[in-house]
């Protein structure tokens, strides 16, 4: 039997595992709660980087080389854009754009983000609707740099995540609270999974929503396990800015790095085969019960499913 | 010496012969007072038809052969606003969307729609920006079909303008004030000009805007004319449902039902030269003071030109 799983997840590491346990689990069985703090306004549109990464993946719409947004974009509105002196540096495509359009329009007629973004997912070929967002309430991830504050896009994308992250904070988290689906999503999972995601933007922000943390911990009285995969690799991010995040937070670009950043949270934690040597089981005894080796790089869809399945295997092994 | 021209228009006909009176006169004589009539939301986006039409045409964007909407224009956004169920009765193209999208964003943002629309005129190439709003205030063409009210956009466009129009009415009209900067150009115009424009849907919308009749006439106290271009050439519009909507308004499709839309508008009134006969001239005699015969269909760049010559001639001549 597969268990009904929710999986916590950020953007494009987070969607590749996602998509793995999507295709692994029977429909209906997979609840992927989306990273909020990447969400932002735009053309005073509101855009769930996130999210869009999740579904695009999902409904087999990403563009695998590009590695975000869709296959077989076009640019016209970016390029118009660009002309008449509207913000360009944020890359809009076309049929994203409307997206973005669409999803304003709903929430403007006051529609609910996670309703909206489920009627997007169905629309899109998700039957199931299977993102859910951690929050209705907006939380915006924010970094501290050398420059002062910036907000998550500009420093992401614009400054293409270079100035260095003295602090990271989630704006509007004491007054988020957890949405009823991911609520219901945790209190009826057989096995929560925290997905190779930045730990410190990706995943943290989720558990900075009110009432995420306390279903999680919910869940493990009544057995529940939480089980990881490092998206630290050889000491490196697979993609984005993870490594140096962790090290400018006084971490480790490691595991034990990232088991640091979230504390006291993985039963199980799947760390790279090759990179398992004991000098880290070691290290990584004292801060989670469970540590196994797996190829954790996702190269391609049948590596998804490959860790999806390695995945539920271990957490079957577990249990 | 050129004289300064304010041009009351809607938006194809009315294009085009702003686009003969902008090369005709030197840079910022002209001013063209936009149909708002037709601007309407759209996933929740503001868009003002006239005004765009009227913009593309003058920064030569416009696509010649479609008659409508930018060159070169690409749908990928309108393809995708099918897949996810919203509207796309209404074929707005990338470049176009990222324009209003655009617009909307500064409109939230507190701007006015002048100003925003002056602003896209100047990003595209219009150094004067020499299109205004009649109003700055909502004012919506609505039209009672047999069917019942109608919007403008959902009857013009989604429903090919098919129902009969048994009545016209501009929602907002009470409330709407003429914007400072039309009252400023009627005020200190030398010459009115009426564009070959729908009288009853393109013109009759700036007239109904408060304020508008009145600079009129008080431009008229100072010896200004006011000078029209019959939108009806044998018997027929030579663009949209003008012809219809005048027999339906129980007027005849001539330029004697132009007149009668637009009762004691005009001084003089251009209608094409071959529909000029006596009986004509007579019906008219007690309607226009004064009617002379042109060339009046503009089938290119030469002949918009050669129309704007020819009217400022005619209006030179009767002063």
């Amino acid at each position: 039997m597969s268990p009904r799983v929710a999986l916590l997840a950020g953007g494009v590491g987070g969607a590749k595992l996602a998509d793995g346990l999507y295709r692994a689990l029977p429909q209906g069985e997979l609840s992927i709660i989306a990273n909020p703090g990447d969400d932002f306004e735009l053309h005073g549109l509101t855009i769930c980087p996130d999210h869009d990464t999740l579904l695009y993946t999902l409904a087999g719409l990403g563009d695998r080389e590009r590695g975000w947004g869709l296959a077989g974009e076009s640019w016209s509105a970016l390029e118009q854009f660009g002309k008449i002196g509207a913000p360009d540096w944020f890359r809009l495509g076309d049929r994203d754009l409307a997206i973005h359009v669409h999803r304003t329009a709903l929430l403007r007629r006051g529609g609910r983000l996670t309703d909206v973004n489920r009627e997007l997912q169905r629309r899109l070929g998700l039957a199931d609707a299977p993102i859910l967002m951690a929050t209705d309430d907006p939380l915006r991830t924010r970094v501290r740099t050398p420059d002062g504050w910036m907000e998550f896009q500009p420093w992401f994308v614009g400054a293409q995540a270079k100035p260095e992250v003295l602090e990271v904070e989630f704006v509007g988290a004491e007054r988020a609270r957890v949405s009823a689906e991911v609520s219901a999503a945790i209190r009826s999972a057989e096995l929560i999974v925290i997905a190779p995601s930045n730990p410190l933007i990706s995943i943290a922000p989720i558990l900075a929503v009110k009432g995420v943390r306390e279903a999680i911990a919910t869940a493990r009285t009544r057995g529940v396990r939480v089980i990881g995969v490092s998206p630290i690799v050889a000491g490196k991010a697979i993609k984005g800015p993870a490594d140096r995040m962790l090290r400018a937070a006084g971490l480790s670009s490691s595991p034990v790095g990232v088991a640091r950043a979230l504390p006291g949270l993985f039963d199980t934690l799947l760390v790279e085969e090759s990179d398992l040597n004991d000098t880290l089981i070691a290290e990584l005894a004292p801060l989670i019960p469970r540590v196994v080796g797996a190829k954790t790089v996702m190269h391609d869809d049948d590596a998804r499913l490959s860790l999806a399945r390695r995945l539920l295997q271990a957490a079957s092994d577990a249990a």
